[in-house]
């Protein structure tokens, strides 16, 4: 394989498709281009690069002094866990989390806990249910043991956004601890912890900032973390003690990614160039409503409808005709340039298009183009829901 | 900064010094390059990668079929917290592990073993003493409670090579379970799982295969793994869950940092060209017996001496003179070009020179011209050690 060959087209994607996906995702020429170089993991420029990220981080969460930025080596979940097992009640504790979960994302929280052996509960709405405060303030009011609450923002089973600062709000009127995964939505949709009174949130380098996959982030209440020396279940990912390292020597305590935190100090330039998450929204905005527009065109149904629907994944219904065969059209579909994502729903037969990368409405006209001539192609005519 | 200058000198380091380093290290032009596109990590062309990654771990581990390999994300430390908490006997189990230490990493594992509740001893020799069968064959025999032996192969501490076939085999002949670190000496040291009679062996993806940091990996003996379902104390380094999920579905449980994945395969693909692990071994003793006989013209005396210095990363005393003063050695050093490694002995005051990565005696020999030079701007005279 020539990979200089990959560098040649747009964005370096020459021979390789646009990952209309929820990441790893398209990156810029330049953010990749930041790769080309071995950095020391405790040389001082590196170092200076990591306290600059943590920054910025904080920064573009809209936090104040009172809060911390801890990075962690591994994918989104392993801030996940990170989390859970730094903050949350301990077994044998009175106290307990709550888990609102409508997806995937939300019941692997849940699985985290139960893992790591700590009390909670857990309501579970369907994929395609907002979640709102009336889903759980009843438990709050309820059971005073309940002292932390975890969410998800956008729930990338169905692309689904829950109204943040509505949760956040209801979860502090109650003087409870909220807990977001923001690992879709951290970078496009306009986040203030501190305005919203968020105490924890979690994301990951290779979302919306738009760096490659690496590393995951916890940027949470000092005081918070300060509580949680030796509460977690596991060294390395001890969010107490990464903290700790990070800000006694600016380095890691365990080798850190280096290449992709090069990478992610590029990508926060690039989103600052691009005027910031407002921009940056707007641009994913724009990819949604073409494809949205597109597939209305050709017949095929989204899952969920009007502001529910985030501007960060779609997800469609697969159409009944018996020509249609997810692989087939995966394939075909990647042959002319965009890999698309299977489904997660656990009721429905769907599959799912990213509208988050470095790609804009241009990249999504050809995606709509593409998947015209694939279904024409597959001789595909009844668009219609498989159970409808 | 211009990222792409880094690129135009030897191994795209122009303006970037040589890490001579245990890692992360200076890796080819070659694999860096095949940074430069965004892979989809559940495409087929991925999962093939994964797939023949995975293949090529065993086959220069010289494991048979007996034998898997699992990538976890992360650096090498969470690849060795899977190992022990999928593998080592669990609280309340009349079964404990023997960790054999002679530095900081043996120290950590048994750090690890604390943290996740597990039963242990731990013998711990000096930094300076090479561990040998007679160090713990006594407990074997007296207490069969043991069950499994945790060692080290290539001490970073102090680059002190333990001397693993004959480790395995008296813990093979007292029918234990043996688990090697061969963090630092995988790709370089050569090692047969299956020969040797080595149960679990772990390592990381920017050592000596020359690639660049993001994951670990664990080959096991399969009957282990498989016996390991549900033992984790942890979601996101379940060990068996990981394995499962790459075998079922070539893809991972959780985002893989996809670039570090293909560029170890580049890597893999130049280990291979160089002749494999034997020729990389002569070309890293070369590094080292340059270095080593450019520091005793100068006249700085390395800790080991003989045999026990392995070919990986050299321990050099810190020179008593008053005009000698590390982090003034370390900067100017790094100007001319060379990024060197702080001392980790608890006893006596060191610094380390690595000898691994994409470099040549000709960039020792330039190193060690450096280190002259430098010495004599700063006016460095009395090279004895500070504790002599």
């Amino acid at each position: 394989m020539n990979f200089a060959r990959h560098f040649d087209g747009p964005e370096g994607q020459e021979d390789m498709p646009y990952l209309l996906t929820p990441g790893p995702l398209t990156t810029s020429r330049t953010v990749k281009l930041a790769l080309l170089a071995d950095w020391g993991s405790r040389d001082v420029e590196f170092r200076q690069l990591v306290k600059d990220i943590r920054q910025d981080l904080l920064r573009i969460a809209g936090c104040d002094d009172s809060y911390a930025c801890v990075i962690m080596q591994g994918s989104g979940t392993f801030a996940i866990e990170a989390a859970l097992g730094a903050l949350t009640p301990q077994k044998g504790s009175r106290k307990k989390s709550l888990v609102v979960a409508n997806g995937a994302y939300g019941e692997r929280a849940a699985q985290i806990l139960d893992r790591i052996g700590r009390p909670y509960e857990r309501i579970s709405k369907t994929d395609t249910t907002q979640v709102v405060p009336e889903h759980f303030v009843h438990l709050l009011d309820d059971d005073k043991a309940i002292s932390h609450v975890w969410f998800i923002h956008c729930e990338t089973t169905s692309g689904i956004v829950n109204p943040l600062a509505e949760l956040a709000a209801a979860v502090k009127l109650r003087g409870r601890i909220s807990m977001v995964d923001a690992m879709s939505s951290f970078g496009a949709l306009e986040i203030n912890m501190t305005r919203d009174a968020i105490d924890v949130l979690v994301s990951s380098s290779n979302k919306c900032i738009e760096g490659i996959p690496g590393f995951s982030y916890v940027l949470v209440k000092r005081h918070l973390l300060e509580a949680s020396a030796g509460q977690s279940h596991s060294v390395v990912l001890d969010l107490f003690d990464q903290w700790k390292g990070l800000e006694a020597t600016g380095q890691f305590r365990f080798t850190p990614p280096t290449h992709a935190l090069v990478a992610f100090a590029q990508a926060l330039r690039e989103l600052e160039d691009e005027g910031g998450v407002a921009t940056r929204l707007k641009r994913y905005r724009r990819n949604a409503e073409v494809l949205l527009q597109g597939m209305a065109e050709i017949g095929i149904r989204p899952l969920l409808s009007g502001n529910e629907a985030g501007p960060i994944i779609q997800t469609f219904l697969t159409p009944r005709d018996s020509n249609f065969k997810f692989e087939i059209f995966y394939e075909k579909l990647r042959a002319r340039g965009f890999a698309i994502y299977p489904g997660k729903l656990t009721q429905r037969d769907s599959f799912r298009i990213g509208t988050i990368g470095r790609l804009d409405e241009r990249v999504m006209v050809r995606a709509v183009e593409a998947i015209k001539a694939v279904l024409a192609d597959m001789n595909v005519k009844d668009m219609m829901p498989r159970d409808l």
